[in-house]
């Protein structure tokens, strides 16, 4: 199938991948004055009495705004908040499919992250959680980090986070079918872009030791005085035998190699010389920084990528839709560190006993039974960690 | 029936009267490689190419932002915008239920006019019109002007422009049955604020040459070094002969009085001073200025209030979703004079023949019949005034 013209025509079908409909009936006298006035004062005095009451008297609980600038859309790049809406709506439509979740796309009309700020800040009253997407790096760092502190309702930039999630959940798993420790392995990232540099805090927060990161230029390490600042704050966490060069002296003898970077940037060669029985995470988008047949004749023992038509599909949808769920059941303030890795245990968990192979160490994309186990671990998490409000 | 304690217990029930549901089918691979990820990137390059696609692309064509500060919620006053909630939500139902609009309830938590307009004009992109709702007066004239300058969509104060086009649809029928013209009458209208103003503009559009304005303090006149911007606009607009004094003395001999003020201020005296066969219309809610059986009594020949068990409801509902039903099916830019002078129009021609009658001047709110009546005539004028699009 030709995706691009199918899904071109599919979408002039649409007219829009969500719509916003009524759940209040309004045909009788009576209705109408229930739904709106007169009736209407009463739901509103008691949230100007104890505004929580937000929560429970209109839809702001289970609401969620997925918010872009339109910088940083798919590997497309920035093409404008309007272009990048189809990506948001489709994001809105996976949210309500997979978890019941409202969600709202919102295109901000600035690329200044003060105003994006600002104006997220200031509507974040209608809302229940805040889905930050297809934001370019290292702007994105900034904005959730102030809006972060601005707002009482959970920020969560997916592009990180839910890569973050869901990568950790596969890497759990092929830990488990090798017998590894996150402890014991050296793991090299290639790309310290918004994902990157947050999976590389959430592999550590798993208690990962050693972990290389690359960019462009190579191996990112300490005192490098060209890095910017989120490289730098990478610098500081990762390479702690100051290694210094290519991404293939990186990779030389290493167990896991995670890409989320640039098609093709990885050689057999390169797989050949890292440690035995190596697990490669080659999650560029569409074409991977190696394709999996090539990985595999090269040793590669475990291999997960982004693309639907190979085992083991890194998607974020098995993480995002669970997450907000079980962040809105609780009323949660914030989506932290605990309940992103009760997630990815609980999306690894999803995979168990006979079913976990190297071909199966994720629960396929569109299983819709991931995202109630996935939202159960986050709650819990979120009451443990003192977020939850209900 | 206790309307508020019905009310809040179905807002309990209710949890929302809202939702955002999906329209694109997500269950299999295919499904989702055509809504999402790759197939979704064809569409966002097409809006890239030419920004008008996302009209035909995403939701936009159909979607309306309804938006407040929460600073003049019914007659609640400043309540807050989270409180205001429940109010939007109650709108938003209304245009989906009435004219297939989707809307979308946005408050906004500044009262600032200038980080207001920022909010909405960084957001405006994620749709086809803004509803503005609820926002105190002088601050929302303000808030709309500036609003329209910088958005190429449809900017609308329902409070001020729905109830003048309604009120205008009123009277354009009650003088009809009365057989006199805009040209000839002479008009007192009491309540300078948001809606009052609006309803003069409009009422000058119709025709009308003879219109004074009362405020707190008596009759608007030009001069007064005490007015602010908006009634000092009000009072070049108006009061052509120069009178001073009350409101009882603006009556004296009028033939239409128009309240959007307080309840009961005015008395059966007043009425009794006016015209003959004079046309109330004591819009205050829930109280109207004077009790419809009152200005029976003191000789009104026809009465309309705002409310729902009197007879001639002057009830927004009847003009806003079909002005931007009309709106949105020829991608208006703007909701301008010609547009809101056909609503009332075409509200008006719902009544014709042997149905309009004293009691009768206007369609019945729930008359799912009137807003395709008033999209098509808004569509028109939009066209005849160069601003639709398609």
């Amino acid at each position: 199938m030709n995706y691009a013209e199918e899904s071109l025509k599919k979408h002039y079908e649409w007219r829009g991948k969500i719509e916003v409909v009524c759940r209040a009936p309004i045909a009788t006298r009576e209705e109408l004055s229930l739904a709106y006035t007169p009736g209407v004062a009463q739901p509103c005095l008691e949230i100007q009495k104890d505004v929580n009451k937000s929560y429970d008297l209109t839809r702001r609980a289970n609401l969620v705004a997925v918010v872009t600038d339109g910088t940083a859309v798919l590997g497309l790049g920035d093409i404008g908040p309007e272009a990048g809406m189809p990506v948001m709506e489709g994001k809105c439509a996976l949210f309500k499919t997979f978890a019941d979740v409202d969600a709202f796309p919102i295109c901000v009309r600035s690329k200044n992250v003060d105003e994006i700020v600002e104006t997220v800040a200031l509507i974040a009253g209608s809302f229940g959680g805040i889905n930050l997407e297809d934001i370019s790096a290292p702007r994105c760092f900034e904005i959730e980090r102030k809006l972060k502190r601005r707002c009482d309702i959970p920020i969560f930039h997916d592009d990180q986070h839910g890569t973050a999630v869901v990568t950790s959940a596969a890497l759990i798993n092929a830990l488990k079918l090798t017998g590894r420790k996150f402890s014991e392995i050296s793991i090299v990232l290639n790309g310290a872009g918004a994902a990157g540099v947050a999976i590389i805090k959430q592999l550590i927060a798993l208690g990962a030791r050693d972990i290389v990161a690359c960019d462009r230029k190579g191996i990112i390490y300490r005192g490098d005085e060209t890095l910017n600042d989120s490289k730098r704050e990478l610098a500081n966490l990762t390479n702690t035998q100051d290694k210094r060069g290519s991404l293939a002296d990186a990779m030389r003898g290493a167990d896991v190699f995670i890409g989320v970077s640039a098609p093709g940037c990885v050689t057999p060669e390169m797989v050949r010389s890292m440690a035995k029985n190596p697990l490669l995470f080659p999650m560029a988008n569409p074409t991977p920084e190696i394709m999996p047949d090539l990985a595999r004749e090269a040793g590669a023992a475990i291999i997960g990528t982004g693309r639907s038509d190979f085992p083991n599909q890194i998607n974020n949808v098995l993480a995002f839709p669970g997450i907000f769920r079980g962040a809105l059941d609780v009323r949660a303030s914030d989506i932290n560190e605990e309940m992103k890795i009760a997630a990815a245990y609980a999306i690894a968990g999803c995979v168990t006993g006979e079913m976990l192979a190297p071909d199966c160490i994720i629960p396929s994309a569109l299983d819709k039974s991931v995202a109630a186990k996935v939202a159960a671990a986050v709650s819990q998490a979120a009451r443990n960690s003192g977020v939850a409000r209900i």
